[in-house]
Order: structure tokens, then C-alpha cells, then sequence
């Protein structure tokens, strides 16, 4: 398929006829994607710990970078040098860079918010950085990837109306400026992103200005900060209706297969977390039937798989037991096979759910797959019913990017 | 080829008509392998940072297990229970264990060596642990390895003569304590090792006394341990002319590509070495015309491989400049990556050494060949110009195995 002056093209083939869930494909100038569609997150140029050619192998098609840790190491010019982003990393497909923002406010040393930008401490060397739409845009240009994002603001979950009021409208400010500022609308294909919090009448007011600027996809974001699964569900439920049906959804950030389950339900298309890797490196496994951390005891002499029926690489190749032993004896190997089992899940999940929507069983599906409800409580309960006093500290789930 | 009563089966295929090279192919239980060979060494049940896909794809046909960290952690019978060491590793072809020896006698913290073995405290828990020739052969037999080795006492190489003559005489009793004490002989080949230090006399009394014990193959230990390129060389022009021809030769922890190709000449078969992980994990890369440092700030938009011809994954997939990066943003991808490169640099190496040998060229290949002049001075000649003030500490060329 051509894609003469666009950038992206998003076809939607079925709309499952009970939940808004959406089964479609997205088209870009590295190749294709099937959604619902789920991100791994290369954080600094690479899947942690992860070669391109497993990372294929686990069925991801799109993959994420994030500007912030570009822009200030290698930075954004070495990357260009280096023939662009896809070269960089190695990964001939689809590519989406997120704007920096999220990380800017949730991760670096700010000193001051303006409506012009963020100045803040670089975690690399202590310098002092500034990020604005248009440089967000700029690094973005450089970087080359085939979704970039508006930069947005972020603000906490719990800020009081009135900053996310202000958030918002700076937000809005921004996403034009980031319009402006783009350089490569024909291969690049700029989102905006729908900010407000819990309040619903913002969101909306966001959304409807946003899709009155005719971006070619729109993201979610400022969700799965804390604000509770309920209301995650209940802003999803008043803003995706409200998005074009003829564009790419993206929420960002999310999450655990609860949440991707519930917001795909409601008509998302596209997500990303670094949950499968995150987790992956601190031993935490996701399965069907729960997460078990490998540094169990239990696990010691234990000869399966870690999870049964997974055509995962780890689970073709080693024991529950050696990866048990891989961390314990601080051995890369250990990281990289449990992060690697765990993309597998992610997309294994993503594929299964594309198939019940194309069957028209997602809704029966979604009730009856024990993965459509694993969330935090339940993979931490089992994590922690996993661990024992003699065995290191449990380090918690997490779902966001570390700074370095 | 069946492998009715013997463990292992040595083919001599040529003789070089000027040196002593031979090439030969040594078929196991577990499969065969091409020498003169290099192992790579899997300190702890893993080539760190390596998965097995790719350790095969460099080339490598055998590698080497650590008996004294696998005993340690997970412990031999954990190993054994999980299926034995090709399993728990998921390497299905031949393996190789040391005794734990060298390690124990280099590494540990000795509290005492007695004619019955040695004391020493655990690096993992700060127990007491006894190794002895029967517990060595022991923790071997339960690893399960192709080829095992005699536990021999390794004196440092500035030790006086008396006191090698000391070690030699344990090495003797404890090489017919291993041999009583093996109980796999039909499965696992155990390994004699002449020690003696540089004296050739001593050297050639252990030699003459292993081979009336008859073992299916010899190893030269207690070299490469400080002693010069010079002394090593006298000492294997004395010994290997006394090793039986129809036996394969091992030539423990060596070396630099310089070293590998004066043993080979010296009618040497196999080889191993920390050299190309090791030093691949401090982002010291192999090239025929030098060691380069990828950490050097030359690097930084450089878009060529590692070495420039290469057919390795990580020279096919990834510039300089991305491995640059991957150091400093302290991935796991860079150590994996230059690792790898490292390792089919020997086994490209290797190679090109057994093609010679087979073509009758072997000796005019070494005296035109760059790689055959690599040693410690020339790599670290080209290591230190290629690092700069402002770059991170560099860190020595290592040839040994780390404690942990």
C-alpha cells in the first residue's frame, strides 16, 4: 500500500458489536501494525537486555522510545548521524516516540513550568535542559520515528481542578505549537494527546479542541497515575466516543492486562508499559494463572517451563530452575529471559484479543480468560505469596520508566 | 559414529608438515567438535550475557562449565536434578568442567591445603567448603560434561622450585584419586594436567607418570599464570612432543590470539579463555587490526560495524556508535553485543586456523596474519590510545575468571 502524502493510515475492520472494542491496522512508512496493538518500551535505544530479533519473535510489530533519555544521551544528533532512530536500534518496523513530557515531570529535577516550557536538571550530567513543544518536535524530527506525540503536561493525579485546568489549556497551547513546529508531517505522524485528569467536561473540552486541530491519531494520557481503575474506566468511557473513529487511539502508559482488557473495550487501539520488561528484571514472570517471581525457593530444582504452553524462546529453552539460579547468581541471562517470556505474554494476550474481536467473542472472552483480570493486587498477591524471608527484597510492581 | 565403551573418540585428520599443528575433530556423546577449538568459558551455567542461539551461531562447537562456582551455587545436585549441565544450561552439544582447582587455589579464600585437598570459604555465603579429588570427580559426575578434569594443585608461577615439586607430587596422587574415583568413565572423558611450572624436568616427570595412567586425554595446566610468552612456549615444545599423538591436547586459559596460534603450532587441540566475554563486557572489541574500545569518544557517530567484514549478529545488526551508547547508558545490549563479536572473532580465528592447517599453509598463514601477533601489549597498545581523559576508567585485559 502507498502512502503518498500520509503518513499513517488506519483501517478499521471490525467493531465488535457488543463492547466498543476495535479490531483495525495501522499502516506507516516502517511497516504495519495490528491492533489493539501493544508497545515494549525501548526506553534508551534498545528493549532492556533484549536483541532486536527476540524482540520480533515475540510478535511485537511497534515499539516505543522515549525522547527524554534521547534527547540527553546519545542525544538526538548522534541518532540522526547514525541514519535515524529504526538504524540506531536496529528495528526496521514501526517506531512511536513518546514527547518527553511525561518524563520530564515525573522523573527530572524541574526548576520552573512556564507556558513556554520546562526547565529542568538533566539526570545524565546535571546540566540544565530546556524542553519545549518545539524542541520536543524538533528531537522528535531528528529521532525519525513514525508516530511522535504532542508535549503535553502532566500533571500529578491528585493536583486540585484548577491546576489541571491550567494543565490543560497549556496542553492545548502546546499541541498547536507542536503542529507548527512539525518539519516531517508527510512521514511522521503526530498525535495529540487528551489531558484533564478525572474531570470529565475538561477531558471532553480537550478532546474536542484537539480533533478540531485534525491530528492524525490521539492519545490518552495522565491515566494509570494513581487516579484508580474506576476512574481510568470511567475516562476512557466519556472521552473514546468522542475521539474520530477513522484515527488510531492510544493509551498511554497502560498497563497491567486488566487495564488494556478494559480500555480495549472501550476502544483502544494502541498501548504501551514497561511492565513485561520492569518486572521481567526484577524476576517477576507473568502467567495465565498468575505472576510468580523466580527467586522462590519452589523453584529451585523445578524443571518446568515458566509457563506452561508458552512458545516463548525462555520457555522452549530453559528451566524454571536455571533462571531461578541466573538471578541469583546476578547473571544477565535471568533479566533477559523473564523479560523476554513476558513480551511474549503481552502479545500472546494482544493476539488473542484481536482474535476474539475478529470472531465476535471478545465479550464472552473477556469473561471467561483469567488473564482479562490480572491487575496489580492480584499479580502482587501472588508475587508476594512467591516470596519468602530468606529470599532478597521484593521490589514492587511498577508500570513507569526509570531515569536512567 | 557409535561410541560403544569410550566416552570420547579423537580422530588426528593432518599433521603440519612444518610445526606441530594438527587438526583433528574429537566426537562425544554429546556431539563432536573441530580442533584445534575454543571454548568459550560459561563460568555459572551461562557465557554471560549470551543466549545459547547465538553462542552456537559464533561458531563455537564446545564451551567450558566452572565445577567450583556451579558446586557453589546452585550446587551439583541441583544441576543434576535439573536434568545435568547441557540441559540446565540449554547447550546441547559437548561440554567441558574443570576440576575447580585453578579456581579454589586463585580465587577462594585457602584456609589450608593438605595431601587430601583444600579448605576454603565459599565467596556466596562465607562457609567452609572442602574440595577434594573425590569430591571434585564427584560434583563432576553430577554436572555430567563430556570431558572433566583431574583436581590438580596450581602453584603460582613465582613459587620456588621445591614447592612445585610439592605440587607436582599432589597432582600425581590426586590424578589416581580421580581416576578411582570416577564413575562415569563410559560417559565422561577425565582429563590428566601437567603441572610442574617452567621446569621442563618436573614437567616432563608428571607428563611421562600421567600417561602410565593412561587417561583419554592430557591437559598442560599452571601456564599463562604469569610466567612470560617465552617460558610458555619452552614449556609446551617440551611437553607435547611426550603426549600421546592419538589423545587430544587442552591448554588451560589460554589466551591471546598470539598465544592460541604458538600452541597450536606446538601441536595444542584445545583452548579456553575469559578473554572475549570478558573483555567484550568492558567494551573491548577484537579486530584483525587491533583491540578498539567502544567507549572511546571516536565512536560516538561512528556507522560502521564493530569490525569491518565480520558475519557476526552484532557486526551485521549494529553500528559503533549505538554500542557506544548502549555502554555508557550502561544496557545490557552492549556487553551482550561486543561479547558476542568477541567470541566469533576466535571462533573466525579458529577457523582460519584449521583451513590452513587442512590447506598445509598453517605456517606461512601465522607469519602473515596480523591476528597471529596479538597479545596482551598489542591489545592494550591499542586500548589505551583508544581511550581518552574524559572517558571511564579503563579497565586491565583479564584472562581469569572472576569470583562471582
Amino acid at each position: 500500500m502507498s502512502l503518498p502524502d500520509a503518513p499513517l493510515r488506519y483501517e478499521l475492520m471490525k467493531v465488535d458489536a457488543v463492547t466498543g472494542a476495535r479490531l483495525g491496522r495501522v499502516t506507516t512508512r516502517h511497516g504495519a501494525f495490528d491492533t489493539p496493538a501493544f508497545m515494549p518500551v525501548g526506553t534508551q535505544g534498545t528493549i532492556k537486555g533484549v536483541l532486536p530479533d527476540h524482540v520480533a519473535a515475540t510478535g511485537s510489530q511497534i515499539i516505543l522510545g522515549n525522547t527524554y533519555h534521547l534527547m540527553l544521551r546519545p542525544g538526538e544528533k548522534v541518532v540522526a548521524a547514525l541514519g535515524g532512530l529504526h538504524r540506531f536500534m536496529s528495528w526496521p518496523g514501526p517506531i512511536l516516540t513518546d514527547s518527553g513530557g511525561f518524563q520530564v515531570f515525573s522523573l527530572a529535577d524541574i526548576n520552573r513550568i512556564t507556558d513556554e516550557g520546562v526547565t529542568f536538571k538533566s539526570h545524565v550530567d546535571g546540566s540544565v535542559v530546556h524542553l519545549t513543544p518545539q524542541r520536543s518536535i524538533s528531537v522528535q524530527n531528528d529521532l525519525g520515528a513514525d508516530i511522535i506525540m504532542s508535549f503535553d503536561e502532566c500533571p500529578r493525579a491528585d493536583a486540585p481542578r484548577e491546576y489541571q485546568r491550567a494543565a490543560v489549556a497549556r496542553t492545548l497551547r502546546w499541541a498547536r505549537l507542536c503542529l507548527e513546529a512539525h518539519h516531517r508531517p508527510q512521514e511522521q505522524a503526530l498525535f495529540g494527546i487528551v489531558q484533564g485528569g478525572t474531570d470529565l467536561a475538561l477531558r471532553d473540552e480537550c478532546a474536542r479542541t484537539l480533533i478540531d486541530l485534525d491530528f492524525p491519531g490521539y492519545a490518552v494520557g495522565g491515566l494509570a497515575v494513581g487516579e484508580g481503575f474506576e476512574a481510568t474506566r470511567a475516562v476512557l468511557a466519556s472521552v473514546t466516543p468522542t475521539l474520530p473513529v477513522q484515527k488510531p487511539r492510544y493509551l498511554m502508559g497502560v498497563g497491567f492486562p486488566r487495564d488494556i482488557v478494559m480500555a480495549v473495550a472501550a476502544g483502544i487501539d494502541m498501548f504501551d508499559c514497561v511492565l513485561p520488561t520492569r518486572n521481567g528484571r526484577n524476576a517477576y514472570a507473568f502467567t495465565a494463572s498468575g505472576a510468580i517471581r523466580l527467586r522462590n525457593s519452589r523453584f529451585t530444582s523445578d524443571s518446568g517451563p515458566i509457563e506452561d504452553g508458552c512458545d516463548c524462546y525462555a520457555c522452549r529453552t530453559f528451566t524454571r530452575g536455571t533462571i531461578r539460579h541466573y538471578f541469583f547468581a546476578a547473571e544477565m541471562l535471568g533479566p533477559i529471559l523473564v523479560s523476554l517470556h513476558n513480551i511474549r505474554f503481552f502479545q500472546r494476550l494482544m493476539g488473542d484479543i484481536r482474535r476474539a474481536i475478529g470472531e465476535g467473542t471478545f465479550d464472552r472472552w473477556r469473561r471467561s480468560d483469567p488473564r482479562a483480570a490480572m491487575g496489580p493486587s492480584s499479580a502482587e498477591v501472588a508475587a508476594a505469596s512467591a516470596v519468602e524471608p530468606s529470599d532478597a527484597p521484593r521490589a514492587p510492581m511498577e508500570t513507569r520508566e526509570e531515569p536512567s
